[in-house]
């Protein structure tokens, strides 16, 4: 990887630069030349080398009412690039550093970025709603006509370059390839995460995975190098099945298939009485009432992953509550990004973790579009988006 | 304590004895002689030396529908009795023992009772409509017109004497006393179970209760001897409140006087952002939901104890649930009876564990009328009734 000089000549000044800004909810992408301002105190501006995109963007590019529909805006949230210019009381970080921006903050401050038992930075996490992290609504992009872009969860990836808090942002080992990196930055950590600290399956136990996108089989990945000892996945999709098979999935389940047998039962015969963990990947309430049916009565347990838009609140059987079973939701997978995604990168580069399979497609930034069909049609699991190549 | 003789002249035979009868529902008990079998192969018959009544009695005592009204039944579950005779291929009881029936089975056998992540015995929990663990609808009792008596949970201690599965019986150290260790049938060792197994409070942390019955207490004791730094209690009765000073409540929110506000709310600002763990033992989905925003972002965990009469379900906000919080259900508080109890017994013995604080009233067997209308009243925590005094 090409490493940049030292100095930045744009140091202290604007750059002008391309982006794909989503200008209306529900339409294309437009690449634009935009201007990033130099990075406030405590925040840096990064230049993307790639970037890849998961459903939340495309959620996002679609909503037209509420305090979340925010136009124009640039999005993308899973990225790696390398700092061309810090802020003040910018520590730990400097010029030239490969970094991770990420969209859950770690203040490494707080009460809870202190604890061992939480993720959720009481600083900065609770207020997702401001568009810089310390800087309210102030906006660091300028479309020609001098107008404020919004920015997205922190990131804003889809753009030459960027401006990320550093409550938002990573330095990984420069040993790892950019693409398999940038694939940290969300879905592959949070499944991975699930796993090991929500869930913290342990050698020889069962699982079942409701969804096999990229974090569905994130977290059989998981699970597998956990030694998990049956790994279940359950998707409509049996193109997911063969992909499966690269992350440790043992068996599957076409939930189309079923029949008159509900899945949680067609589990339980599986395993002799349930899975001892089932992970909902997908966000539908029936699903999940599936995945907490499916676990072991007396110790089985649920995390929760995936969110129905609606924001139906999670309804579970009371009984089947009180026979011992448990329920978790979490963030980012339950892990701390500063602490826990150079974790991931050493376990990379020592062959242990499988991040080449999630990469399906690889397109120029330019083709950001086609990168978005391929998502929505279920054609990649994640497509790296190469900003200069 | 008078030790029984080694050898039971009624070996072998029914025992005549008192008892006390639910003939109908929502009736008053009727006290009769009744005959008790001899006990089968696995089961011992004991001779109750003291009972207590729990909620679960009164409620058992109402059921007019479904199968669950069951009529003439013996109730009664917390209890401790002396073994008078055992039956075939019984080990590790004899006559003479000092023993605990518990509702909850532990088989010691299966996958479950073998694993340190259940209490969950997997061949006999989840049978609760058996009559006798064993042996189906048969019944070891008859009146004096010879007709069967029903079982309760396969413990019935409203009775001078009962026959017990081998599952349902711990066998206790002589020295503590009777009713000290009669509590730890059930809801007092449930209680102690989900602050120690289920949610396991460390040192240090805060805690929540809804509902200051004896169960709710016990979870107070509980957290106590973990070293929790903040137990606050929550009741509508303020005359709990004295009473919760003795398990190591530090602070109590009377719901009545809450007004506008949420109690989650008040306990958030109570405790900086909320509680560790907040535990329900009342049975009520509103507060169940009040229990579940009470507890800290990131990493708050609930405890379900209480279980609503109409099986309504369970239902949690999936973005509070998202944000990092744990909600699970128990019965018997996690506890492994045969393994656990004798652990409770022994923090007893060692003055450690407050028991005796949870007996507020003592009568006679005959009075046990009485005693329900005590507890009914909210005027008793735990009445014992003594078979012979």
């Amino acid at each position: 990887m090409e490493k940049t000089s030292m100095f930045s000549i744009h140091e202290g000044k604007p750059i002008r630069c391309k982006a794909a800004v989503s200008r209306k909810p529900g339409e294309a992408l437009v690449i634009e030349e935009i201007h990033v301002d130099p990075p406030q105190a405590y925040e840096v501006r990064i230049k993307i080398i790639c970037t890849s995109l998961c459903h939340t963007d495309v959620s996002f590019s679609k909503i037209d009412s509420g305090p979340l529909a925010r136009f124009p805006r640039i999005l993308g949230h899973e990225a790696v690039g390398v700092i061309e210019s810090i802020g003040e009381h910018v520590n730990g970080f400097q010029q030239g550093d490969v970094v991770l921006p990420v969209f859950h903050p770690h203040c490494e401050e707080c009460r809870d970025c202190k604890s061992s038992k939480s993720n959720w930075c009481a600083r900065f996490a609770d207020d997702f709603l401001s568009n810089t992290r310390r800087y309210g609504m102030t906006s660091r992009f300028k479309d020609s006509f001098g107008e404020d872009i919004y920015h997205f969860l922190f990131v804003s990836s889809f753009s030459e370059y960027t401006v990320v808090d550093i409550a938002h942002l990573v330095k990984i080992s420069p040993d790892i390839p950019v693409d398999k990196a940038a694939l940290l930055s969300c879905g592959v950590s949070t499944g991975i995460g699930a796993a090991w600290k929500v869930a913290n399956v342990e050698k020889g136990s069962t699982v079942a995975v409701f969804g096999l996108g990229a974090v569905g089989l994130a977290v059989g990945e998981g699970a597998r190098l956990r030694g998990a000892g049956k790994i279940i996945g359950v998707d409509l999709n049996p193109e997911k099945f063969e992909l499966g098979k690269k992350f440790g999935f043992t068996d599957f389940i076409n939930s189309t298939l079923c029949g008159e047998n509900k899945i949680s039962e067609v589990i339980k015969e599986m395993t002799g009485g349930g899975v001892d963990y089932s992970f909902e990947c997908v966000g539908l309430p029936s699903l999940l009432t599936e995945a907490f049916s499916s676990t072991r009565t007396g110790s089985g347990k649920t995390v929760v992953l995936g969110i129905d838009k609606h924001l139906t609140p999670v309804s579970l059987g009371s009984f089947d509550l009180l026979r011992g079973r448990h329920v978790c939701g979490s963030l980012f997978g339950g892990l701390k990004p500063k602490l826990d995604i150079p974790i991931l990168v050493d376990h990379y580069l020592k062959k242990e973790l499988n991040l080449d399979s999630f990469i399906t497609h690889e397109l120029k930034f330019e083709e950001i579009n086609k990168a978005f069909d391929l998502l929505v049609q279920g054609k990649s699991l994640r497509c790296i988006l190469w900003m200069n190549k």
